[in-house]
């Protein structure tokens, strides 16, 4: 289309940055959120994607993200556990800064944790996850969110959408990634429906009195529902105890309590855990998981990040494609101009 | 009822214990695999209580598994890594045998993980990782079955049921608990709506052309399905991943090409991780957790683990009941007659 130009992830990271830079974010933050929002959009996930800079800057401005806050980690060299404080920034820089040690350790204790604590949630967690598994480990990332999720049984918020996310490395080719929230749908995905006026699959939500509700609207004063049931109740709940109540951080009730209805960017921790094949006694892992993975392909059915690594090979061929608006945004933003909605 | 008696839990695992010996079991096997069949009747989970008998020695005298298997744990004590070579047997010896170390090590190290290799696996999950909150220790457990479940969007059996459990420990009250299947439902229940002639409902299964089906027969030549549609799947291929290729043991696919269609104990592993809320900083973790959980009671969501602990009280107060004919079998077994269902 003549409206896209296409951009390398370089020329692309440059420029969003450069706008998060603009928008008052310190040059390490702004680095380390634009690589997120950039693969995001290299990979056709946009709900991750550009649309997001407004998001980062209205929680800035909001007072509740710190710009400049330097992460700080904190572990024993003798000890597989490593507790990144993030000082109130956002979440990428404190992964980005206690990765590579988390895969060290991993890597030399066979399975090894990092607590990601007081960070401004912001991300899908398959970057993560995936980006260790590059470095040779499987990761298991989880946090809480928002309560915007009745537990199975329940009538009103408690949980938040808590995202799981797994990598496992492939040798010569991509991880097996997934990520995905544990309601059976995104909070976005219901503001969709409601701009676009259109009913709830039923078992999405509940209304403000706790019954099944197909109304947008009703299902944003009641709660969402977790994915399948009272198992998908349980996996949240785990979710709330290891990424909020173990790593001694908010959980969901309270991220929302401290939010108070201004639905920024949550403030909350994370959990990450790391394993290393080699420890466990994994025998030809390649070949082993290829007899796994080889089989999916073999009956039709398609691996969690399958659509995801197809528009990353088009985006590599051809370079990743934004409208000219964006683009004129982004580069208006780089001089400080006020941020706006990007699509 | 005039057909029930009651007895104590050291009193019935006396039976169990003295029936599975005399079907063959080494003593220290017998006891172990009594415990948590007596548990699961304790608590009225008779999925794997008293019925289960049959199967241990149908198993056993089926070849597959090692009566008087020792299992034989190895491990470096500058790492938080256990294996537990089963070494055939079932798995119940090879995690007591293990548990405590596990339970040791996460205490040292914050997280520690154990995997039980060579095992038959026998019993549900929650007695081990409830046994290693209450040594004081959050604890997930997973491992693959027979290959019964299609992955979402598949056609046939490549998956196994492939158990998720959980464990958090609650100062002085019981541990949050919950052990789900990643299948829709357990093969057990298909088997139960054909012996019934009753039609399933809709979303548990495929035929073994790939399409959806409510007619068990059908479903039991086909495949189950995954419970969370293509979030399920994704949680149970991590089972395979983790519990199968890290430890170097066998997918739920090789397990059932073991099993050869005789539908006997699967032989596999198991992986377990254990957590320290102190290493990673829990601030008051009691009155966290129960910040979260007596939200569940007030809005009257059903915690997990609570329709066992109620079933649980209630045998602590009045004894375990069973029927006088499985305690006539029971009897008869002891002294190395023919094992008999048990119901």
């Amino acid at each position: 289309m003549n409206d896209q130009v296409y951009l390398s992830f370089d020329a692309l990271h440059h420029l969003v940055s450069a706008a998060l830079s603009g928008g008052g974010l310190s040059a390490r933050h702004a680095d380390a959120v634009a690589r997120v929002i950039v693969k995001a959009e290299r990979d056709q996930c946009r709900s991750h994607g550009l649309y997001r800079i407004a998001g980062v800057l209205k929680t800035l401005q909001g007072g509740v993200a710190e710009a400049e806050a330097v992460p700080e980690i904190s572990h024993s060299d003798d000890k597989p556990i490593i507790k990144v404080n993030a000082r109130g920034g956002f979440s990428p820089l404190a992964f980005e800064c206690g990765a590579p040690l988390l895969a060290e350790k991993a890597g030399r204790f066979g399975i090894a944790a990092m607590a990601i604590n007081d960070c401004v949630h912001f991300s899908a967690l398959w970057p993560e996850v995936e980006q260790l598994a590059e470095a040779g480990v499987a990761a298991l990332a989880m946090c809480p969110s928002n309560a915007y999720v009745a537990p199975a049984g329940g009538i009103r918020k408690l949980l938040g959408t808590n995202p799981l996310a797994f990598a496992w490395p492939c040798t010569g080719g991509l991880p097996y990634v997934f990520d995905f929230a544990t309601s059976v749908a995104a909070r976005g995905e219901v503001e969709l429906h409601r701009l676009d006026n259109t009913p709830l699959p039923q078992g999405w939500a509940i209304d403000a009195e706790g019954r099944p509700t197909t109304d947008p609207a009703a299902a944003l004063d009641g709660a969402l529902l977790t994915f399948g049931a009272h198992k998908g109740s349980a996996v949240a709940t785990m979710i709330e105890l290891l990424a909020g109540v173990l790593i001694g951080d908010l959980l969901s009730i309270e991220s929302s309590a401290l939010d108070n209805g201004r639905l920024l960017a949550p403030r909350h921790g994370e959990l990450l855990i790391a394993f290393a094949p080699d420890a466990f006694g994994a025998a030809s892992p390649a070949a082993h998981t290829q007899k796994l993975l080889a089989e999916f392909t073999a009956q039709g059915a398609r691996l969690p990040s399958q659509r995801r690594y197809a528009a990353r090979a088009q985006s590599l061929s051809r370079g990743i494609g934004i409208s000219r608006e964006n683009l004129a945004k982004l580069q208006q933003m780089s001089s400080g101009l006020m941020p706006t909605e990007l699509h």
